[in-house]
């Protein structure tokens, strides 16, 4: 392991003497080297600090600790924006205001973390007291001490909730300014800090606490830093996520359940019924056949095709990971693929299975579907397209359990209950001036290829940025992929904790 | 309810005028008439003993309670027979051997039940302690005391597990013959009497029984008595069953659940997956397209076809009792339905839906479907041609989790695990001579149309008789059809148990 740090030691070198004509990133390199104990001690304290959604407390604790960090900075305007919701999480509020700055940029981070199931997570570890292995522990990685030198590894991990997702965000956002301010670099925007409580809630109170604090929340351009870095291990910069929204679809046959042998072939049988309308919705290709359903995308720019076409391919490594040997859309790479609107099954149920299956005929079968959208969806009209989907297969669509009547008049029911609530995909320009200067500041943190994706995969609720400020979001993130998000042991690499730190400072002094 | 019972009666007295030219039936009502209360008492004593399969004490004690029924009755050679297997429930045996007789008729009824989980039953119901309902619960009837007078009406019912399935049916073959005997009829055939005690557990041990007991159970004819009556309300008579296995099919896909976000167009769904196989299995008119699956079918003879030609039509009835407007297999009548090999999807299940459901791509999805088998199918072969099917969509089928190296070499993985069991379907032909004799009985209890039914949907491992005996079975059930057999809320309706003494006593009386 310490043929493997040395090694590794050299290559930041390395990399760093190349990068020396970015003023200001090499000193932030020298900050973390010098600080790396404090930093570290600093995280592990944030990261002992219970954030689940249900913990209100605890979640208090944090607004405090975060108050606290930035307080210690130097941070001025420190506060709590909250909304009339008194059991909302409040945002995290501070800012550096630069005196002639002409523009001004907010970072984003968030300090709540997802639900946690101790039982699930690896035996020797708790969510909430973090614990520092040599490497991944699913690759072998061993539970060591916090070294007292605090002498580091890059590939070392620290296994906590929130450790990545997204604790490690405000942590490298904080770390930046101090870097900057210690080392005396200039700046010459104005800096806001925005760190949000709800986001694995749903951001369900996010609209209000921009609305009301809209003039505070002024800025010239969000930076969000939440998500991975890309799976082939480089830094990227996400334009855009994709929108997401939810149908249930349940379809009725018999109102009791039928022995299979005196009703087989005769009563219909929901759960074929429902595998024929799943199956109608793809062809073999993984393409959707909903009528319209690509219809209202906007192209990707010029710009936006030449940075995919440059997207590292990580399909067989993948493939390889996941254990499969082809993918959903015949012809498409991931990046492609997560570039178009997605249809996909959740889940779905009808009678029983296994040891509890029993010769029947069910009387309902159900599932759960989930749209993705990019930009020009309209997630209510992606909506109406399923339903109309739905229709064309010669359904008659209600939002309630059939009625006698309704059951004497109709061949098919089902009962479509749409999500009451989506997000619209979002997308930034990639050639906006203010964006050439985010690529060009990331650039100088790495002699690598920094990967420019316009849309992300998954979905974040951006759209309310531009909704709500008029504002313009992109999205930089810092932690490793196998971060193990949302689940059990979840982690972070130092290595991507560190670099993280110089990749905010370096956007911290875009001029 | 007063009135209704001299119409009733009146209605049945018109009956019997009718049938008067039938010596013996006519006395056997008369003896029904004149012991109701003492039928009804002995039958409820005889459903408060518990007859589970797991309960081997509580099957103990209906053995011996028949035992002790056919002992009063003078029936002789009583036994239970038993197999090597201490824990298998025996069979009772019992017989009335007739100087000079040339046929023997065996009588088949089963003393088990299903399980029950009381909590499911109506509230005023113990599935062991019989309640007396002026009519069905589900259509108002009320709970009432049993009459002192002995005075039943025959819409009255009893409610209680086995009630239906099948004490009655022990019931009325021993009442049967008790009238018989105490009315001074003569019989022409020799009577033996065979009640099983595993029937609802697969018959697990009956081929052992059988031939074990080969010399003893010689007959020309076996009668089942097992199921309900035809919807209509008529009598009927059943010559054969379908058959009956499964398979388990799970179909592949990533090795770890995945964000649907983030993989979502990309990564396989296994659900899709499973849909579209499901799909596959039939077309939109529910006719089965596994290659080959109707190929087998012994074709119904002339006298069979005309028989099913003659069955009461009861497709509107159910279809509005069930609450569907059309049905599977267009074009084709419950009757005829039910006699075709079928395929239906017991159960299929993926992911999570409802509150549980989450924004992922599940590793798997599964499925149990059952076949039903007509005269000419195996059961292996029927489940070979579905996996033979299955493989025709281009799947790689296995008997176990896939591998790593499986995953990699295979675009579509499923697992099959075909069931190690499975009944052959079985049919007596209806114009055999003894055959005959036992259509023409069961129309001297009766002014109405006895249905003369080829096939039953469900399945009876009839085919053991013929297999270890070399036996001919018929079927005459006695139940009203919405006895709920196999679930809650188990019940008798009074006159079909009745009838249903009539009927197995006009059977005995064949010559």
């Amino acid at each position: 392991m310490r043929k493997i740090f040395c090694f590794l030691s050299l290559s930041v070198l390395v990399s760093k003497f190349i990068l020396a004509q970015s003023v200001g990133v090499e000193s932030i390199n020298k900050y973390v080297k010098q600080n790396t104990g404090h930093i570290i001690n600093e995280f592990t304290s944030f990261l002992s600090i219970p954030n689940i959604a249900a913990d209100t407390p605890g979640l208090q604790k944090n607004t405090a600790f975060i108050m606290s960090m930035m307080s210690k900075r130097g941070i001025q305007n420190i506060q709590l924006l909250n909304t009339t919701v008194q059991s909302a999480p409040p945002a995290v509020y501070g800012e550096v205001m630069v005196p002639g700055a002409k523009q001004t940029l907010i970072f984003y981070a968030h300090y709540d973390g997802q639900p946690v199931n101790p039982a699930q997570w690896a035996k020797e570890l708790d969510p909430f007291q973090p614990g520092l292995f040599t490497g991944a522990i699913d690759k072998g990685g061993t539970n060591i001490s916090f070294p007292a030198d605090g002498m580091y590894n890059n590939d070392w991990r620290i296994y906590a909730r929130a450790a990545s997702d997204d604790k490690a965000g405000v942590d490298v956002i904080l770390n930046a300014y101090d870097a900057i301010k210690i080392s005396g670099s200039a700046l010459s925007c104005n800096l806001k800090f925005f760190f949000e409580g709800e986001e694995e809630a749903g951001s369900i109170h996010l609209n209000e606490i921009l609305e009301k604090y809209k003039a505070l929340l002024e800025s010239d351009l969000w930076i969000i830093c939440d998500g991975p870095v890309h799976q082939s291990g480089k830094k990227q910069i996400v334009f855009g996520v994709r929108g997401d929204t939810h149908l249930d679809l349940t379809v009725y046959a018999s109102k009791r359940p039928l022995h299979s042998g005196h009703y087989g072939n005769w009563a219909p049988n929901p759960a074929m019924m429902l595998a024929k309308l799943l199956a109608s919705m793809k062809d073999e290709n993984g393409r959707v056949m909903v009528k319209g359903f690509y219809d209202d995308v906007t192209p990707l720019t010029a710009t936006e095709k030449n940075a995919l076409a440059e997207v590292p391919s990580v399909d067989e490594q993948m493939k390889k990971e996941l254990g499969i040997s082809v993918t959903e859309m015949k012809g498409l790479s991931l990046t492609e693929a997560i570039n178009q609107p997605s249809l996909n099954i959740n889940g779905m149920q009808s009678g029983n299975v296994g040891k509890l299956a029993s010769n029947q005929i069910p009387t309902y079968a159900t599932a759960v579907i989930d749209l993705r959208l990019v930009l020009g969806n309209y997630w209510r009209r992606q909506q109406q397209k399923v339903i109309d989907h739905i229709k064309a297969q010669g359904y008659f669509v209600t939002d309630h359990e059939p009625t006698d009547e309704e059951r004497k008049e109709y061949a098919k029911i089902i009962k479509v209950i749409p999500a009451n609530d989506g997000y619209n995909a979002q997308r930034t320009a990639m050639d906006l001036p203010i964006i050439k200067k985010v690529i060009d500041a990331v650039k100088t943190t790495t002699r690598d290829q920094v990967v420019l994706q316009p849309t992300m995969g998954g979905s974040l609720p951006l759209f309310l940025f531009e909704k709500y400020l008029g504002a313009k979001t992109v999205t930089v993130p810092i932690a490793n992929y196998d971060n193990n998000q949302h689940a059990e042991n979840e982690n972070i690499r130092l290595g991507n904790l560190f670099e993280g730190i110089e990749t905010m400072a370096s956007l911290m002094l875009i001029k």
